[in-house]
């Protein structure tokens, strides 16, 4: 009882087989998709941005590359449907323009998939590399595949609808690289109860949110090393800047307590959490949304003092996901009227340029792949 | 224009000199007390509760002893008024039962103190040891002398009116321990948003905890090393209640995610804080109010999966002191009618059997020290 209106498609992709898959050794190749079920979609992948978790797995640093070869990244993946099951989800139908985030499915039965907090589940599977642990792609042992490639399969609750009025190519780091962080600015009052945002890192995540949480209505402190990004931070709707020149301690200097929520985007091999701490407000709230490799020292009483806490967000459920898509819209955040200014697009076959130049640090933002031939623009 | 009915008093209490001062060494003497104000009481000693930090103080923890002797430690503090000075807050009058706290001053004019949470505020002045750093007391040069004493001189705005249908000596230890957990269950929710909450510690603080959170209406977990507490946390509220037999990891075996915040009241020298986080449901919060001597040592990781938060809880604003006597007095907590069973008196004048007890870790749960003379009861 599936719809379709194309049939031929092959699941091909570009594919990471060893440690070397980041310095231009993506080999495009054919893959075993996820086995059919009947809440699924079959989507033609135009956009796939890159992500930092991409480049961390291809590169080897979750485990050697060739255990799980070959491994087909990509989560911020935005297409058209074409084909979906008779159990589909979310109302999707042949033709919608959909993304998928870092998540593709969740156990539907604990407490946070009943909630509509899939992202909690613990049984979940994320875009890439991942067992699925349900339906018959569980008992198949199928694998998670991702967005560098020319068609996705999954579940259709973990693929959401994109407004009409949207950018798809905007769109497609939204689904993983702007949920991460809309999600605490939402959950902590960004523009309400939190009036004073600060955003360390502006690169990456940070820009999103220097532009989420300024639309919210909240007074934005972008938090940088240095100055290269000032411009941008001011343009993205910061109205201060704080340049550390790596010395934190001594750059937020005249800033202490003058936030109620900073958003943590970078994840330096160790995090000086300590010295940022001074910048809030009592009942402030630290939140990391990148996993710092090296446990993080936080001495109690700089907690204690002032009812301070440190706490982790961890991307967004479908809902929240949803949610972004539509503020996004009605703020003018990636749509067709004003499509982002912030990607840096690289035709999908030339992956072996990108994935290069992302690890060189070459992304002033954001990167997005295109696949021209299935109708993604460059 | 101050108005008194007696007049005759002396500052005089018990003294640590040295580090020596908790091995039965505190000397009775007279103390210069506070310069006077015309916002100031003057108020007569009936209870003190003994509380971990006056014991740190007078043990050299907090530097050397001899520096700042005489120490006159002790913050918290019941007994009746007997000056009020022209300018008197609070609406005291004399004769009026009163109780001070960890608190006993604060600027007055930052953004904390006029938020009411002078608890936050910068320059504020704890109740034993510290400098006074406002009105004639600062240019006088005034260091606070606290509750093991017969008489108490201060700030009226941190000396707060005890319900009439409160025990005096059982409210004693509301003023710094039972306030402390009292401010974090009410902020984060008890009963309301936090469901269920867990409480590790159940000897000092968190006995309390345990009472309060469930008069909030929280299911209550008591979290405590042994079995011995087992009975007085079913009595004072708990309806589970966790041994880990001092390996947590596996002592919270089965009891993943049953939490929604959890108030941590031990410090011991240093905290396996990563192994409790697996305790809490997705946005729980763990929240320290004991300063745990180590950095907190904490992955990312965990923090992040389930977007948790780990924080203080610094003491309690007037405003919040006030608000959990009204409920204490409310639930029947401390009453006259039911006087606290958890609190064990000693003569003040027996202090020095008292502290060296509580050093060698006596206590099952609270201490009260007991000015006999100046009306208190045994």
């Amino acid at each position: 009882m599936s719809s379709s209106t194309e049939t031929d498609y092959k699941f091909e992709g570009w594919a990471g087989l060893t440690a070397d898959a980041c310095k231009g050794e993506m080999s495009f190749q054919s893959f075993e998709p996820k086995k059919w079920d009947e809440d699924d979609v079959d989507v033609r992948i135009q956009y796939c941005g890159i992500c930092g978790s991409d480049v961390s797995a291809l590169s080897g640093e979750w485990g050697p590359v060739d255990k799980v070869a070959p491994q087909i990244c990509g989560h911020e993946i935005v297409g058209e449907v074409v084909k979906v099951g008779k159990a589909v989800e979310n109302d999707l139908k042949v033709g919608d323009i959909v993304g998928i985030g870092a998540q593709s499915d969740s156990c539907r039965e604990c407490e946070s998939c009943k909630n509509g907090e899939e992202n909690f589940c613990t049984k979940q599977t994320i875009t890439f590399n991942a067992p699925y642990n349900r339906g018959s792609a569980a008992s198949a042992g199928s694998v998670s595949r991702g967005g560098f490639a020319k068609y996705w399969r999954g579940p259709s609750r973990f693929a959401i609808s994109v407004p009409s009025t949207m950018d798809p190519a905007s769109a497609a780091p939204l689904f993983c690289g702007g949920v991460t962080v809309f999600s605490p600015l939402s959950e902590y009052g960004a523009g309400t109860t939190a009036k004073n945002v600060g955003v360390i890192g502006i690169g990456g995540l940070g820009h999103f949110a220097v532009q989420f949480a300024s639309k919210m209505g909240a007074e934005v402190t972008a938090i940088s090393r240095g100055e290269n990004k000032k411009e941008d931070a001011i343009k993205l709707g910061a109205t201060k800047y704080i340049a550390t020149g790596g010395d934190v301690k001594r750059g937020i200097e005249g800033h202490q307590r003058s936030l109620d929520l900073i958003i943590c985007t970078i994840n330096p091999e160790e995090l000086p959490i300590h010295d940022y701490l001074p910048l809030l407000r009592p009942h402030g709230y630290f939140i990391l949304v990148g996993v710092v490799p090296k446990p993080l020292a936080i001495p109690a009483f700089s907690l204690i003092l002032a009812n301070i806490k440190v706490g982790g967000s961890n991307i967004g459920s479908p809902a929240i996901i949803r949610k972004m898509l539509d503020f996004a819209a009605a703020h003018d955040i990636g749509t067709k009227k004003s499509p982002s200014k912030y990607i840096q697009k690289y035709n999908m076959n030339d992956i072996n340029k990108a994935l290069p130049d992302f690890r060189d640090g070459k992304p002033r933002f954001r990167f997005v792949l295109v696949n021209t031939d299935n109708g993604g623009k460059l």
